[in-house]
């Protein structure tokens, strides 16, 4: 049917649909959401896209997404700047702030060591997290990388950076999810709750 | 966690959450993509939407979607303007091309009469679609709007306006789907699929 496309129309949903889960049907959704939208709801629309992209840079101390000079984790006078929390993506710095539990500030290494996906450790944030370190004043590191195999190499490729520094490392629990039930845990994340079974 | 958001990164996600079926993790996701897209990309991402909203407007004789004075179907030499496929939306006429079997023309309703929502006749392109009537050179009006009762009541409003004009209009046959199963078929479809049955 290619020859009855309008041209702008295709050319939207070809956008939406190279975005992360959209696939063509909802593509055309989104499109004709678009059409639907008033001249002015367009033009926020297409703003919020440059803005954003335009505006956000990396925190020139953590690495996390920010569209001033430090992030508002970094600059805040009531976080603890002597624990710093390591993780993979600033989505996952996102989700250790939504448990409300965490006062310290955090290092976005912006992927994890993946030989297969051609990421090395030159192509995450450790040099910074380094200078961090070097700088003092810092008393812990939570490697808080995803539990996987990258995850797993990358937190303990830091650890081994950090350890002769003299700077505490530790890493999250693993264990069995709070509310999840016995029978379904896989194996390996059951022994690891026996390996890491704490006195009550 | 409002005191630690990132203005430009929360208006986007906020536009992302304002699609249809987006929720919140969703536009989030979106977010980041177009956060990790190149400046050429975003900016393309961001035209495409300016684009599509001003460039595309109804076609001029059939109220479809159109970058030009007629759609590509009404600007067709090959298709049959003697007969009219009436639908609701432009996805529906999109619907009813992809079956490759429809040689004529288009009208896009753009909606369908819903007391409810305040949808009457007036507020759809009922007006032009008579104009082209009284046009001449109209055979036949298919009507293709949804086995709905909104669809069934404008497809009914319509007929009774076409018919003095000496003008054959017919509906979709009603019946069970393709590849469908008996058993599952909902009453209504099955009384509807009997009544219309054919000699074979």
């Amino acid at each position: 049917m290619a020859q009855y496309n309008v041209a702008p129309l295709e050319k939207l949903v070809d956008e939406f649909e190279k975005m992360p889960g959209i696939g063509h049907k909802t593509a055309q959704r989104l499109a004709y959401y678009v059409l639907n939208l008033s001249k002015t709801e367009a033009e926020a629309l297409a703003a919020a896209v440059t803005e954003a992209h335009s505006k956000i840079h990396y925190c020139s101390r953590c690495c996390n997404l920010t569209d001033k000079e430090l992030c508002p984790v970094c600059s805040s006078a009531t976080r603890d700047q002597s624990q710093i929390c390591v993780v993979e993506t600033p989505r996952d710095a996102t989700a250790v702030e939504n448990t409300r539990e965490y006062k310290g500030v955090y290092h976005v290494l912006h992927g994890a060591i993946s030989p297969l996906n051609d990421v090395g450790p030159d192509n995450l944030t450790i040099k910074q997290l380094l200078k961090r370190l070097g700088d003092g004043g810092v008393s812990e590191v939570i490697m808080a990388t995803n539990p996987t195999v990258e995850g797993d190499a990358t937190a303990l490729y830091i650890s081994k950076l950090l350890k002769p520094m003299g700077v505490r490392v530790t890493r999250l629990a693993y264990g069995i999810p709070v509310g999840g039930d016995l029978e379904y845990a896989d194996e390996y994340t059951l022994a690891k709750a026996l390996e890491g079974r704490n006195e009550i």
